[in-house]
C-alpha cells in the first residue's frame, strides 16, 4: 500500500471543520497524515506545561477513520515564550545579526537551551503517542538546514573539529593557512566563517557546512532516542543549494529516507521530480537499504515560480505523482492538506485550495487517491548510475572559485537525463556508495575527491565515464594536479574556462595510455574521459512516458 | 488667489544674497514660502537655547514684500547636539542596525527623548511666530515615514496592540498565530516584525505599518497642539510605496491636505501627477472638506530618472503646475527657490538653478507665476470615483505574495486614466469614504477589505464595477474565499495568476445570479464584476489637454 | 636590467620544493622575487616571539642563485592570535558590523593595538634584512585600502579634521551643515560617514576617503622608518574605484611608484594596462621622480572577468608586459610564482601554473625572462598630458549625483585612447602636477577643482583642452557655478544630462570671448572647451604595436 495524503495542521481551523476534514480525506482516500509540524505553542504553551487534549482528539478521529499518522516533533519551530527567554537560542548570521522571532526555524540548533527543549518536547511526544495506533511514522523536526554563526556554535565548531583534524598541525595543513597568514596556534582563535574583508576560506568554509551537517544529525539523533519503539523514525530532508547538509551521511540515521521537492520550475519540473527520486532512492540504497524504498514527504500540487503562483497543467497533478512513485517513492504526501487562511504561506498551493472541495486541484487528488489506492510500492533495479555529491556542489559554490558559469546540479541532471533516456533506471548515488552492483557509472564534475573516492573508482570494474572538473581538488579544497592521471591514462596540461564562449570547462588533455575515441573523449580500459563540460541544453521530455522501458516492477 | 512658491533656505546664503532672493521672488510673482523645514540645528543651536534673529529678519523681510510664510517645525532633522545626547532616540533597522547621524530623519518617532525635543521647538516657534502677520500655514514636520524597529517601539507596539485587539486571543486570531507556531502567551513576547529567519507574519507586518501611522499622527498632534490659533496647520505627505503611513486616516488630522510629489519618470509624469492630484482631493473629501481643496506642498521643476538628472520639455513646468491646480490644488509650491550649492541634495531641481536667475526653468516660472496671479482655486466636482486604499497597497506588496508581478498603483492607475478619459472629473477615494455622492464607483484589486468595506458597497447603489484580486482577505490578511459572491451574482472556482503569460489574475467564475457581458465580465443588478487582471499598457496622453472637457470651474 | 619575477610564498609549500623552485626561477631569468607579503603568522607565530629561520634559509637560497629579493612587511594580515587579542582592531563596515578573522586585511589602520604591532613587526624585519645582500627593495604592507568606520576611526577622524579645517566655522562651511541641519556644535559630534537614514553628506564623505589615505600613509610612514637604509622603500598601490587612497599623494612618500594592475576585463585590457602604465609614471613625475620609472609590481599571467577564469590568447603575456615596460616600468612582476594549492586564492593565475612548468603559461614566460633579461629600462618623454584625478573620482561616484550614466575613468580613458594614437606618449597626470614641460594638456571631466588648481590652469600656456563636467564644485563638493567661464570665454546657461538619450553631459554655451570651432566646441586662445561629453566607444586598438611612432627611447 502507498501512503497518500500530506501535512495537516488542525489547530489552524476551528474545531468544527475537523468532521468535514475527515470526511473529505476518507473522499480523496487519504491514509497517511503529518501532524504537529509547527504545533509546539499549542501542545507546550508555557514552558514544561504540556496540552496533548486537542491532539488526543486528532488522532483518535483520524484513526476512527482509517488515517494513519506520520507524527512530527514540532521543534523546528520553538514558541514565543521560549525565544524570549532564551535570546542566545535565535540564529545569528554571517554578520553577526541575531535574528527575533515571527517566522519559522528561530533557533540555534547547538544552543543547549534549545537542544533541551526539543528534547523534552519529543521526549513528552514519545511517552504519550508512541504506542497510538493510528502512529506510522516519527517525523523528527522539520527540514534541516537553518544557519547560525553565533557563539554556541564557535565553540561547537572547535570541538567539532578538534576530533576531526586531531591536531592544530593537522588542520593548519588542510586548511592551508599558510594563505593569507591565517596559521592558528590556539584553538580557542578558531572561528566560523563569519563575515569578514574579502573571500573566506575555502577549507574552512566546507568544514563548516559540515560541523552544521553534524550539529543537526546530533539533534535528530537526541529525539530519536525519546522516540525509539517498534515505529519507524525520520525526517524530511529539504533540497537546496543553500542547506548545509550532507544528506546522503544523514540518510545512515533515518529508518526511512524523506524528501521534500519543490522544482525550480514549471517547465523542468518532470527532469527535477525524477533526478531527486533517483537521488533519494541512492542515498537510501547507499544508507543500507537495498530495496531503495524512500518516501516524498512534501511536495505540491502548483508551483512558485519567479514570485507567481502558477498551476500544474491538467494531469499534471498525477503525472507529479507517479514520477516520484514509479522510482521508488512508498507514499505522495503534500503539503499541505488545507490552505491556510493566515500566516506566511496562506498562499502555498495544498490539496483543498482555498476554494475548497470542489476546485479542480481537490477533484484531480481524488481520482489520484483512488488509483494509487490498489498499487504497491514500486521496487526499481537499477544497473547504471550517475554519482552526486553535495559536499562538490557546496565546492563549487564556493565565492572564490572562478567559474560562475558552472552550475554543478545542472550539469549532473543532464548527465541524467541522457542516462535516463537510454536505460530503464537510473541511480543517483554519492561518491562511497557501494558501485559493484552497477555495470556502467558516471562521474560527472566530482570537483571535490577524497583518497577512499579516488581508491574506490580505481577498485570499480564496471564501464566509468568520468568528467573533466572532477577529482579537481581533496575533501579540503586543495587543489590535486595530475589525480587522475593513472586512472584516464593520460595527463591533464592546461584547462580553459568559457573559450570559445559557451563552454564551461574543457581540459587540455595529452593522451599516454588512452585513445581519443571522439571530440574531447578518451578510453583508457573500462574508463571514458570526457574532457570538456558543455551546456548542453537537453530537452526535458516527461520522462515517465517511458516507465515501461525503465522496466519497474511492482513488488 | 492661489499659492505659489516654495522652501525657501536661506540660512544656507550669505546675508548678503536675502536681498536679492526678495528681488526674484517678487518677479516671479511668488506669494508663498515655506521656511525652516531643515532649520533645527540654527534655530537651538544648543538644547533649550534659541536664536530666533536671523528667522524674525527673514519673516519680517518676506512680509515687508507681500510674501506669505508657511512656518515649519524642523523635526524632521534634529541636529549634531540631539543624536549625540540621545543615540536611544536614532532609528534602528530591520536588523537591528541603530543608524546614525549625517543625513535627515535620524530619530525614532517614538523615542522619548524625541518626542519631548520636538515638543519643545514646535512651542518655542508658536510662541514666536503664531501671530506674526506672515504666517499663512504652520508645516509640522516633513515627509513622515521614518522607519523604526528599536526597543522604544517595540513597547509602544505592544500598547497599540493592546488598544487594537484588546485580548491575545484576539490577537493571535488576526494574526493566524497558529500558522508556524507563533501563539503569543504574554505580551511581551511581542516584536516588531525584525529580521527573522523566513518569511514574516503578514498580518504582523500590516499592524506595524498602521501602528507606525499612529506614530507620526501622535508625533503630529503634540505638535499641533503648541501651534494652535487662527493659522491651518498640516504636514506635507510624502508618496511612495515604502512609506508607512494610512495618509487618508492622516488627512482627517490636518486643516489642509498637502502632498509632495515627485512622478517615477518623466514619461509617465502627467498621468502620475493627474492621478495623485485626484488622490489628494480624494483624500480632502473623505476627511471632511467637501470643496476637496488641497495643497501640492512640494514638486520640482524637473527630474531624477533612473539615477540621471533631467530637464521637462519647455512648456512642461507650467504642464505639470496646471495638471494639480486643475484638480483643486490651491497652490503651486516647488521644492526649493535656490539650488543649493552644497549637501546631499544640491542636484536637486530648484525655481533659481545653479546658473541663476537667467536659466530657462526661472524664465518659465516667470511666466507661470504671472499666469496664476489672477487665477483662483478650482473647484472640482467629481460623480465618478476609483478606490485606492494604501493599506491594500502594502498587502499587494507583503514578500509572502506569489504575485510578484502585480503593482496594485499600476493597475489602479490604470483604470483611472481609463475613467478620466471618458468622465470629466474622478475622484481617488479611500474604501472608507461616502460614496453616495458618486454616479459610478470602480473598486480594482482592493486585496484588503473589512466588513465595513464589504457593508458598504453592499449599501451603495450608484454603479460599481469591481476587479478580480478585491475581498481576497479581511484586514489582517486572512483569506477570505467567496467573501464577494453575494455582491457580484456568481461563486469564484479558482484563480489562475500568469496564465496565458501577461495575464496578472483571472479569477473562474460559475455565474449564480450573474450574467456574462463580456470576456471576463458579469453583470449582476448594480454591480459589474471583471474578472481579469491585464497589465494593459494605457497610452498615458496628456490629461490636461482634457480640460475642457472636464468642465472645471474656477470657484 | 629589469626586473623580472613575482610574489614567492616558500611557506606554503614543502622545502622539499624550494630547489625545484630556485631551478625554475634561473630558466625563466627570474631576477627579483616578492617574499614574506602574507607570512606574518610564520614570522611571528606567537605575540613578539619571531621565527626568522625559515626566512634566512629563502634569502640565503635565493641570494646564491643570483636572485634579489624584494622583501614585504606582512602588515596586510595579520594573525589570528592578533585578531584574538585586539577585538577592537579589527574593521568595522558602514552598518556597525565588526569584521572577523578569516580572510585577509582583518584591521582598522588606526588602531593602536595594530600601528603597535605593525611597527614591531617592521622593525624586527628591518633590524635583520636591513643589509642582506639578496635585499633590492622594502615593499611595505600590501595594495592599502581597508575601509573601517569604527570608533578609533572616529577618534583619529575628528584630530584629521581639527588639523585640516582649523575650526568648526570653516568644516560647518565646507561640508555645507545648513543643509538638512547637520551644523556642528562641538567636534564630539562629528562621526566617520556611517550608514544612516538617506543620503549622505557628500562633503565629509570626500574628507571621509581623504582621512583614509591619510590614515594610510601615516602607517607606511611609521613602518619605513622602521626601514630606513640604502634599500629602496615602497608599497604597492592598488587601483580600483572603491579604494580610499590618493595615489598621487602616496606616491610623493615612496621611492619608487609601484602598481598592482588586474584589467577589467579580456576585450579591454591593453588599453587599461596603457592608461595605469602612463598614470603610474604621471604619478612618479609628478612625486618627483623627473624620470618617471615606476614598478608594475603585480599582474596576472591570466584573468578573471564576470566570476569566469579566463587565458589570454598565445602571446598575450608578452604583449601585456610590453605594454607595461614601453611606459616605463622598470620591471614585470606577477602575483605569484607558483599557484597555491589551497586558500581563497588558489585559482588565481600563475607562473607556475597548477599544471607545472610544462603548462604553455611558463614556457611563454621563459621567452619573455628571456627577452627582457637584455633590456634596460625605458626612459619615457612625453609632451602630451591628460589629467586624471582620484578625488573627482570619488567625486563622480557620490551617491548623491545624478548622473549614475558617467563613469569618469571611462571618460579619461577614451581621451588617453585617442591621444595615445595621435601622440608618441601620454602621461596621465594628478591636477597638482607641473605642467610646464607639456605643449597639450587635457582635462577631461575634473568635477572637483580647488583655487590652486584654477589657478594652474589659468597660468598654464600649451594648448589646454577642457570638457564640460569640468570645475563643477571646488573641493568640498560645493557646486561653483561660472567658475570656467573667464577660463573658456563663454558662460554656461545649463546642463542637460542623458538627453538625447545616450549623451552623457551637454552644457549650454553662450560664447562671450570664445569662438565655436566645431559642434559643441569653443576656441579661448589657448583654451579648447569641449561643451559635451558622449560615450563614444573608441576602438580599443593594441597601442602596443604603436611604440616605435611613440619613440620611446632606451636609457
Amino acid at each position: 500500500m502507498l501512503y497518500f495524503g500530506g501535512d495537516y495542521n488542525p489547530e489552524q481551523w476551528p474545531r468544527e471543520m475537523w468532521a468535514e476534514d475527515l470526511e473529505l480525506m476518507r473522499q480523496a482516500r487519504v491514509n497517511l497524515v503529518t501532524v504537529g509540524v509547527f504545533s509546539w505553542s499549542r501542545l507546550e504553551p508555557r514552558p514544561g506545561e504540556f496540552d496533548f487534549g486537542w491532539l488526543d482528539e486528532v488522532l483518535d478521529g483520524l484513526h476512527r477513520n482509517g488515517i494513519g499518522v506520520c507524527l512530527a516533533t514540532p521543534t523546528a519551530s520553538p514558541p514565543p515564550w521560549f525565544t524570549r527567554s532564551h535570546p542566545d537560542a535565535m540564529p545569528v548570521t554571517r554578520e553577526g545579526i541575531r535574528l527575533g522571532h515571527g517566522s519559522r526555524d528561530t533557533y540555534c540548533v547547538n544552543a543547549p537551551a534549545y537542544r533541551c527543549a526539543s528534547v523534552r518536547i519529543a521526549a513528552a511526544l514519545g511517552a504519550r503517542y508512541g504506542t497510538h495506533p493510528a502512529l506510522k511514522l516519527w517525523h523528527v523536526h522539520n527540514e534541516y538546514g537553518t544557519w547560525c554563526f553565533c557563539d554556541h556554535c564557535a565553540v561547537a565548531f572547535r570541538s567539532w573539529l578538534r576530533a576531526r583534524h586531531g591536531s592544530l598541525e593537522v588542520l593548519n595543513a588542510c586548511w592551508s593557512t599558510d594563505f593569507w597568514s591565517q596559521r592558528y596556534g590556539d584553538w580557542e582563535e578558531i572561528l566560523p566563517p563569519r563575515a569578514t574583508q574579502y573571500l573566506r576560506n575555502p577549507a574552512q568554509e566546507l568544514d563548516y557546512r559540515r560541523f552544521l551537517s553534524a550539529s543537526f544529525t546530533e539533534h535528530y539523533a537526541a529525539q530519536r532516542e525519546q522516540l525509539r519503539g517498534n515505529v519507524a523514525v525520520t525526517t524530511n530532508f529539504v533540497l537546496g543549494q543553500w542547506v548545509p547538509v550532507d544528506h546522503a551521511r544523514f540518510a545512515t540515521e533515518v529508518d526511512l529516507v524523506a524528501i521534500d521537492h519543490y522544482p525550480h520550475s514549471v517547465e523542468t519540473s518532470l527532469g527535477e521530480r525524477a533526478f531527486v527520486a533517483d537521488l533519494a532512492r541512492g542515498w537510501a540504497r547507499a544508507a543500507g537499504h537495498p530495496d531503495g524504498r524512500w518516501l516524498l514527504m512534501e511536495h505540491a500540487p502548483g508551483a512558485v515560480h519567479d514570485g507567481v503562483l502558477r498551476s500544474l497543467e491538467p494531469g499534471g497533478i498525477s503525472a507529479a505523482a507517479r514520477s516520484y512513485v514509479d522510482r521508488g517513492s512508498v507514499g505522495v504526501m503534500y503539503f499541505q492538506w488545507r490552505a491556510s487562511r493566515g500566516g506566511a504561506e496562506q498562499w502555498h498551493p495544498a490539496m483543498v485550495p482555498h476554494e475548497g472541495p470542489s476546485s479542480s486541484v481537490f477533484t484531480e487528488l481524488c481520482s489520484l487517491g483512488a488509483a494509487l489506492a490498489d498499487q504497491a510500492p514500486v521496487a526499481v533495479i537499477a544497473d547504471v548510475a550517475v554519482m552526486y555529491d553535495e559536499e562538490s556542489m557546496w565546492a563549487w559554490r564556493s565565492e572564490h572559485l572562478p567559474t560562475r558559469h558552472v552550475d554543478y546540479e545542472t550539469v549532473v541532471r543532464q548527465w541524467h537525463i541522457h542516462l535516463a533516456s537510454e536505460h530503464a533506471n537510473v541511480d543517483v548515488i554519492p561518491p562511497w556508495a557501494p558501485l559493484d552492483s552497477y555495470r556502467l557509472v558516471v562521474v560527472p564534475a566530482l570537483y571535490l575527491m577524497s583518497a577512499a573516492t579516488h581508491a574506490a573508482l580505481r577498485s570499480y570494474t564496471g564501464k566509468l565515464v568520468i568528467t573533466c572538473g572532477s577529482g579537481v581538488a581533496d575533501e579540503h579544497a586543495r587543489i590535486t594536479p595530475g589525480s587522475l592521471d593513472d586512472l584516464i591514462g593520460a595527463r591533464i596540461t592546461g584547462r580553459t574556462f568559457d573559450v570559445p564562449p559557451g563552454e564551461l570547462w574543457v581540459d587540455h588533455v595529452e593522451p599516454v595510455s588512452a585513445t581519443a575515441v571522439g571530440p574531447a573523449v578518451y578510453q583508457n580500459g573500462n574508463v571514458t574521459f570526457v574532457a570538456r563540460l558543455a551546456p548542453c541544453h537537453w530537452e526535458e521530455r516527461d520522462l515517465n512516458n517511458d516507465a515501461e522501458r525503465r522496466g519497474t516492477a511492482a513488488a
